[in-house]
C-alpha cells in the first residue's frame, strides 16, 4: 500500500542524548562562562582550545580493542586507518597538548578551557551524551600552593557565576592520607586499596555501619545481593572509619585530628604537610573556612588522582520531581594527577586542576534562586500593516536598535492579531503600532505588553478591555525611543 | 631489538586537520562572536544551539550508501544501528529543528547560532576539518525585506567585529534572474542550467572569453584538458555574458540595466521585483550603496539557493606567502533557500540566511590591520624567592587581582633568572619583586618589562645594564597596585 512515487522524507529528530538549547539556557551558560573566564584570566590562566577529536591511543582510557569501538566514546577510523575519538573530557587533550609542546611552553603551564565533551553512554533524564565542561589546570608545578590556587579560583569562579555567599563549599582531601594509613595497617595491594576507596565512597549512602561491612568481608543488601568487601581486619577498618570521621570544624582542627590518626607513615606525613601548605596558601589567598574545608571522607573518583582532591558542593536543599527535599550535591571537582603527561613522555609532570559542568552549574544557580534566564526578553516588535509603509516600520526599528534596544519589524504574512500573538510568544516587552492614522498624525502607538498582561488579568469584560486599552500609549513619533526605553528599562 | 619491558607510549599528536588554538587566536574569535551576537540579538534573532550530531538522513546531502561512509562527513553508527554524523554546517540542523518544532515556534522563526562544524575532507594549508561558523537565518518569511534585513545585519555585524568602513562589500544577486534569462533562451534542462552556473562561477579566473567557451561547446585549458561546456547557442551565451557584465554603479542603475537584459520572463521579472524590494528595504535600513551592491556575476554555490544570494567580500589587497598582492576574497555569504524544511515536512517554508567562518573573519581583520590578538598580554608575575615568604607573594597578587589586574605568583621550582624568562614568555607587562630586603624595608621592586625590553635594545654593555636597571622602580609596598596599574594601563 506504499505510494512508490511519494518522496522518502526523513523524520525530523535528533539522536538520543543530544539537546537543542534555546536562548534561555544559552544566556545562562554564556554568562557563567564569561564570568568564570574573567576570574581564571585574572589568575594568569591562558585560554586554550583543542580539537574535538584525539587519536584513540592518546585518549588512552578507551583504547579500541574491537573492530569498531563504541563503548564510552564516539570513535571512528580515519582514512589512514588510525582510530580517532571525540574527547570525553578536557584533561586528556590537555595532557596530549602539554606533552606535544612541553619544550616550548612557559612552565608551569596554566590554561583554562571550555567546550563540549562527548560520552557514548546510555542517555537518561538529565544525562546527555554531549555537554559543556569548563576546566582550569596548572601543569608543571608540584607545589601545594598550586592546588590552593586552583581551589581559590574555583571558589571565586563559582561566586562570580552568581552563587550566593555561603551556598557552596569546596571539600578537600588528599589521597596520600588514606594510602599512609593503609601502609601502616600493612595494606599494600593496589586492588585492596581500590576496594577501600570504593567502600569509603559509599559513606553517604550506607553510613558507617554499611561501610564497615564493605571494608571487611562484605555486605548483603536488602535484595540479598552480596558485595565482596576489601578484606581489612577489624582494627584497620576502624582506623579507616575514624579517618573518614575526622572532618568538621576549621581546617587546622581537622589537620590536628588527622595527625593523630595518620601520623607516622611517610606517605601520610607527606599528605599532611601538603594539606598544611594548602591551608596556609588558602589563608593568604583569602579563602575563608566556610568556603573550603578539609573533609577526609571525600573520595572523588577512583584511580587517576595522586594527591589532593577537591569537590565543590552546593549546600542548598532542593526538591525532586516528587517534592522531596534532596541535596543538590557536587557541582564540580578536581585534584592532583601527576601521571597523565608521563603516559606520552615517560617523564612525570605534576599537574592539578578543577572542572565543572556548565549546565549543572546553571541548574545549581537556578536552585539557588539566581535564574538569569528569567531576564531573557524578546525584541520590541514593530507591527506591519501595509507593504507601502515598510520604510516607516524599518525606520522605527532602526531608531530603537541605534539606542541599543532589540527591535524588529514583523516580517511574516499574518494580520494584526497574529502579530500580537507573535510578540507575546517572543516575550516582547512592547509592540509598536504605526498604522495609517498614526503616520498621518505624526504619532505612534506603543503597547506595554507586560503591563497589558498585568492589567488584563483584572479585566473580565471584553468591551471594557476595548475601551481601556490597558498599557497602550499614543505619543508623538519623535518620542518613540524615549517612550519605549522607559518601558524596556522599567524606568 | 625492542625492549619488551618498556611501556608502549602513544605519540603526542592530534589528528590531521584539527587545531590547537592558543589565547591569541581565541581572544580574537571570541571578540568577533560577542560583537556579532550583540548585533544579531538587537535585530531580534534568538540564540539556538543544536547538538554536534544529526542523523545522517536528516543531514541529507551525505546519505551513507557504503558500509561506513567517510566521504565529506564524520559518520558513525549508533547502538541502534542508525547512522549519525557530525554536522557539516549550521543550516541543515536548523532545517531539522524548524521542521521538528514548527507548530510551537513563533513564526517567522529568527535564530542565530555559532559553533564548530566538521568536514571530513583532505586537510591542507588553512584548510581544517573542524572550524567555527556563525549563522543567522529567518525561517518562515518569503518577503524580500527578510533578505534585506539579513544583509543589513551582516554588514552591521562585520563592522561591529572591527572591519573598517569601506573595507568590505556585500554583493547581491538573485537566482531567478539567470533562470528567467535562460527560460527566454529556451533552456529548461536542469543540468544545462547547472553548467551555466558553473561557467559563470569561473568568470573571475577565466574572464569573459574563457566563460564564453564554457557556455558553448567547451574549453581546452593550457594543459590540453578539455572541459565540456553548457552547450548554449551563441546568442544565449552572449545574453548570459551581457547579464554578468551588468553590475557597477548604484543599485538602481544595475536594476535598470538588468531590466533591459532580463525583462519579459515571469521568473526574471519576479527576481527583479525582489531585488527592487531589497533595495528599498536596504535604504530604509540605512545600508549604503558602498556597503551593498547588486552584482549579477555572483553565483554563490551551485544548487541549494532558490532566490536572492549574497556574498561578503573583503576589498583590501593582501600579500600571499610569496609577497604577491592577492585579493582576500569572500568572508561569508548566504541567500534564500526555500526547500530545506520541505525535505522533512513536504511543506515549503521560505528561509534566508547569512553565514561566515569565524577564523576567516579573524584573518580578514588581521589583513585589515585590526589584529585584536596584539593586545593579548600575560599576567603580572610575582617572583617567588623563598617558601617562607609565600604569604607576601600571594597577598601582592591578590591585591592586584582585586584591582582587576591579572596577576600570579610564580609556582615553578626555578630560580630568579628562569622566573624572569617565564614572565617574558607569558608576555607579562611587569614583574613584582618582594625579596627579603624589600619585605624588611616595607617596599617593593617593580620591573616594567616592556620598557625594560625597549631600553635594553639601546644598552650593549652588561655592566651598564646592571647599574641602570632599565624600567625598574622601587616604591613603598603600599603603592604596589597604583604603580603596577600605571604600567599595565600605560598611564
Amino acid at each position: 500500500m506504499t505510494d512508490e512515487t511519494a518522496p522518502i522524507r526523513p523524520e525530523a529528530r535528533s539522536p538520543r542524548g543530544f539537546m537543542d538549547r534555546r536562548a534561555r539556557d544559552l544566556v545562562a551558560e554564556r554568562q557563567i562562562l564569561t564570568a568564570v573566564s574573567a576570574v581564571y584570566e585574572r589568575y594568569g590562566f591562558e585560554a586554550l582550545d583543542t580539537g574535538a577529536f584525539e587519536y584513540a591511543d592518546a585518549l588512552g582510557k578507551f583504547l579500541p580493542d574491537a573492530d569498531r569501538p563504541n563503548e564510552g566514546v564516539f570513535a571512528l577510523q580515519d582514512d589512514d586507518e588510525q582510530w580517532m575519538a571525540l574527547r570525553y573530557d578536557l584533561t586528556a587533550p590537555l595532557a596530549r597538548f602539554a606533552a606535544q609542546n612541553w619544550e616550548t611552553l612557559p612552565k608551569p603551564f596554566r590554561r583554562y578551557a571550555f567546550g563540549p565533551v562527548w560520552r557514548n553512554e546510555k542517555p537518561g533524564p538529565g544525562r546527555f551524551r554531549e555537554f559543556t565542561q569548563c576546566d582550569a589546570d596548572t601543569v608543571g608545578s608540584a607545589r601545594p600552593e598550586a592546588d590552593a590556587e586552583i581551589i581559590a579560583m574555583a571558589a571565586e569562579g563559582l561566586a562570580a557565576a552568581g552563587l550566593p555567599t555561603g551556598s557552596a563549599v569546596i571539600r578537600i582531601n588528599n589521597r596520600k592520607l588514606l594510602n599512609g594509613l593503609l601502609a601502616t595497617a600493612g595494606v599494600s595491594d593496589e586492588r585492596q586499596k581500590l576496594g577501600v576507596l570504593r567502600a569509603v565512597d559509599k559513606l553517604d549512602r550506607l553510613g558507617p555501619d554499611g561501610v564497615r561491612l564493605l571494608l571487611g568481608e562484605g555486605r548483603k543488601d536488602e535484595s540479598g545481593a552480596f558485595t565482596k568487601g576489601a578484606g581489612l581486619n577489624a582494627a584497620a577498618a576502624e582506623a579507616v572509619l575514624a579517618f573518614t570521621a575526622a572532618g568538621g570544624g576549621d581546617r587546622s582542627s581537622v589537620l590536628a585530628r588527622l595527625a593523630d590518626i595518620i601520623g607516622g607513615s611517610a606517605e601520610g606525613d607527606a599528605g599532611l604537610a601538603e594539606l598544611a601548605a594548602i591551608d596556609g596558601a588558602l589563608k593568604s589567598l583569602g579563602v575563608s573556612e566556610a568556603q573550603a574545608v578539609f573533609e577526609p571522607a571525600i573520595v572523588r573518583g577512583l584511580e587517576y588522582y595522586t594527591g589532593a582532591v577537591f569537590e565543590a558542593e552546593l549546600l542548598l536543599e532542593t526538591t525532586d520531581e516528587k517534592g522531596h527535599a534532596v541535596r543538590f550535591g557536587s557541582i564540580g571537582g578536581g585534584g592532583r594527577y601527576d601521571d597523565l603527561v608521563a603516559r606520552f613522555t615517560g617523564q612525570t609532570v605534576p599537574a592539578t586542576g578543577f572542572s565543572f559542568g556548565v549546565s549543572r552549574l546553571a541548574s545549581a544557580l537556578r536552585a539557588a534562586g539566581r535564574d538569569m534566564a528569567a531576564d531573557v526578553r524578546g525584541p520590541v516588535v514593530v507591527i506591519a500593516f501595509s507593504q507601502d509603509d515598510m520604510a516607516h516600520y524599518f525606520a522605527a526599528a532602526g531608531e530603537l536598535r541605534a539606542a541599543g534596544i532589540a527591535a524588529e519589524v514583523y516580517l511574516g504574512s499574518s494580520g494584526m492579531k497574529a502579530q500580537m500573538k507573535y510578540a507575546d510568544r517572543r516575550l516582547a516587552p512592547a509592540a509598536v503600532i504605526l498604522g495609517g492614522d498614526e503616520i498621518a498624525a505624526g504619532t505612534v502607538t506603543i503597547k506595554d505588553l507586560d503591563l497589558g498582561r498585568e492589567l488584563a488579568a483584572g479585566i473580565t469584560d471584553n468591551s471594557q478591555w476595548r475601551e481601556q486599552r490597558p498599557g497602550q500609549i499614543n505619543c508623538p513619533r519623535t518620542e518613540l525611543v524615549a517612550t519605549v526605553a522607559k518601558i524596556v528599562r522599567g524606568g
